[in-house]
């Protein structure tokens, strides 16, 4: 038993830490992370000890009404935040859409939000919702990945980007995309879907505004895990919560007829709180509240680094998508091949688990924790069978099934 | 063991299928349903076996990806609406805000929102949220419950109305309110959290347009347990999803740039489902699958009478405000007293578990499943005590605690 305080080597002491079925290398965990050992008997224990036992009485004994912000904290730490600025609730698409609100009424003159065509579709999607039901003629203005910072322009009210882009693993540079963004009088909304537990990111530093994501990805929370929001200090007494529910009121037990915000990221928060996805949240937290995120990035990029020379070696018809450059690239490799969809699946039958995006993209996510060398050297081993050997022409692989 | 098909008797069947602390009556299952023995085990084994072995397969392997679906068409039968009309998740606060966004649309030309002051605050607040996103000069109009019926106009776009009061147990009649409403060309919008699993509710029989509701309550599904979301056949493919999620898209796992809405209540999805909470509540189904909603309505009846009876006979000082009609009521009985936040916390120091609503109601929620006679007289009894003993005006019950 390595003691509670301890600092955990990452992948030396943090991969019996996970559930991983046998005969499986798991390179998805940047779509749904793997199993916590703890998570069960946690989740159990809130079950049965706090809502069977305590009933009613768990939101002050248990603490369920203040959780949402204490693990908010915990979250903190890893995206460079300071305590008392994170929130957590909901689900991604809810906590952009916050945001976004927020950021076009700090910035009401003007009417374009800039995003680009690499954003996951549902931040678009919420967008485009938000900008209907405005009706204030804004726009949504997409561009590709590399033309974000030379469309930078002082017409646009909101920047609005995913840190690292969900099917190429390109990373968009923050730090200099904010300070332009700001020195231009633009708000920023930053997606940390693919950032958040992948690499250190540090929103207090770079200026950020708003920023949001998910926690069933990198940091492992389970299968529809609560999001997570991010107010910069200087806003979140002012921003405007435009899905403005009871637990974001000041008094929420007051029961007042009007609705009067709290103070701070507080007034963020919308609904009654996830509290047993909340506890397998925090179960999966133990683990990150003590690894150090700059050994997590270091291997993940070496682990990136193999993967890309083993397959460019092996399997020269697998184009790669993603960048070689460090500071260039997240926490996944990607490449593009015709046959991906096919390959994928061929490749899943053989316990390769990766996964496959439209139109032509197979991405392996890199998750330090639980991937190590061994398991990149065994997965580009039958990569290569699949590809080289053509395994992924047989029919029983062409068969789309119905979400991949 | 009862066979799987068999119905149930209310009570005396079901009382044993839940976990119940000793020395507690618990009469808040109308703020927090009591837990059904199952979940835990449920919840596990979707831990361990679904995403601990499954992995990200599980969303096609163990039927994540439509189980927002099907537990809907499980829920649609207890209120009286037809399958696949009903769809599970996010929180009741978000499921207002999308009915009545799409209700204001459907009728533009109008700017009144009509609801009452016994309508549950975060409708409410909800609904200035979304009146100033889209400031188009709309109206909250409030009136006291008894007003609505005489306040229906043709000047109204939306009736916005929680059937049973949170406060007073006060059942509005649905049938009568939504016949006038659709009469004026008013589109309705229900909010059932005090009805789902407490009375039986006839959706497509009254006509109503839009409702939602939560299954943390009556339906024992647990603390922050999903909510949902009925639309009406006749609006489904029409009514607009203000908050477009990826998960509402006609072909979410295409990566569109741009949002297309799946057909029907399935565009009322957001983000992604809540596997975890959403197991909790498909073992609470286990019961509810199996009893009739008129036997459960006939016992919260006749036990809510003997609850009004033996408090008219022991304490005099306790002003019931919950109507006595049986037509006029949910499932709670709800007393005012001045010194009702102490008397509270005496009653739940002697395991009588009720809660306290601002500014002096004393609630006491009827959940038959697991509340008998027994339990309604003992609770009579320790009240008694505590009122008429004047327990209740010592100084450790005037300590008010955070969430109550």
């Amino acid at each position: 038993m390595i003691e509670a305080k301890t600092q955990l080597r990452v992948y030396d002491d943090t991969k019996a830490m996970f559930h991983l079925p046998a005969d499986v290398i798991y390179l998805d965990g940047n779509s749904l992370g793997a199993l916590p050992l703890g998570v069960a008997e946690r989740v159990a224990q809130v079950i049965t000890a706090e809502w069977g036992d305590e009933l009613i009485r768990a939101w002050n004994s248990a603490g369920w009404y203040v959780q949402p912000r204490r693990v908010g904290d915990r979250i903190a730490r890893l995206i460079g935040a300071a305590p008392g600025t994170v929130m957590i609730g909901d689900t991604l698409s809810l906590k952009v859409y916050q945001a976004l609100a927020a950021a076009l009424e700090m910035n009401q003159e003007r009417k374009v939000v800039l995003s680009d065509t690499g954003n996951f579709p549902t931040d678009l999607y919420m967008a485009e919702g938000l900008i209907a039901t405005l009706g204030r003629g804004h726009q949504l203005r997409l561009v590709a990945p590399e033309e974000v910072e030379p469309s930078l322009s002082d017409d646009i009210a909101v920047l609005y980007l995913t840190e690292v882009d969900y099917r190429t693993g390109r990373r968009h540079d923050m730090r200099t995309l904010t300070a332009k963004a700001r020195a231009l009088g633009i708000v920023t909304v930053w997606d940390l879907a693919h950032s958040a537990g992948a690499l250190p990111v540090d929103l207090a530093g770079v200026g950020a505004d708003f920023a949001a994501g998910c926690t069933y990805k990198y940091l492992n929370a389970g299968p529809g895990a609560p999001a997570f929001l991010y107010v910069a200090p200087r806003h979140a007494d002012q921003a405007r919560a435009a899905l403005s529910g009871w637990m974001g009121h000041a008094k929420p037990f007051a029961f007042d007829l009007g609705y009067r915000p709290a103070g701070g990221v507080e007034r963020m928060r919308v609904g009654t709180p996830p509290v047993l996805a909340m506890a397998a949240l925090e179960a999966s937290l133990d683990i990150w509240d003590r690894v150090d995120m700059g050994e997590v990035r270091a291997r993940s990029l070496a682990l990136g680094d193999l993967l890309i020379a083993e397959i460019a070696r092996r399997c020269p018809s697998l184009r790669l998508v993603t960048p070689r450059a460090h500071a260039q690239r997240g926490s996944q490799v990607s490449f593009a091949f015709a046959g991906g969809y096919a390959a994928m699946q061929a490749l899943i039958a053989r316990g390769v688990i990766g996964d496959f995006r439209a139109p032509d993209i197979m991405r392996f996510g890199i998750t330090p924790l639980y991937i190590g060398e061994a398991e990149v050297l065994k997965a580009a081993e039958i990569i290569e069978e699949v590809i080289n050997g053509e395994v992924w022409r047989r029919p029983e692989y062409q068969v789309v099934n119905a979400v991949t």
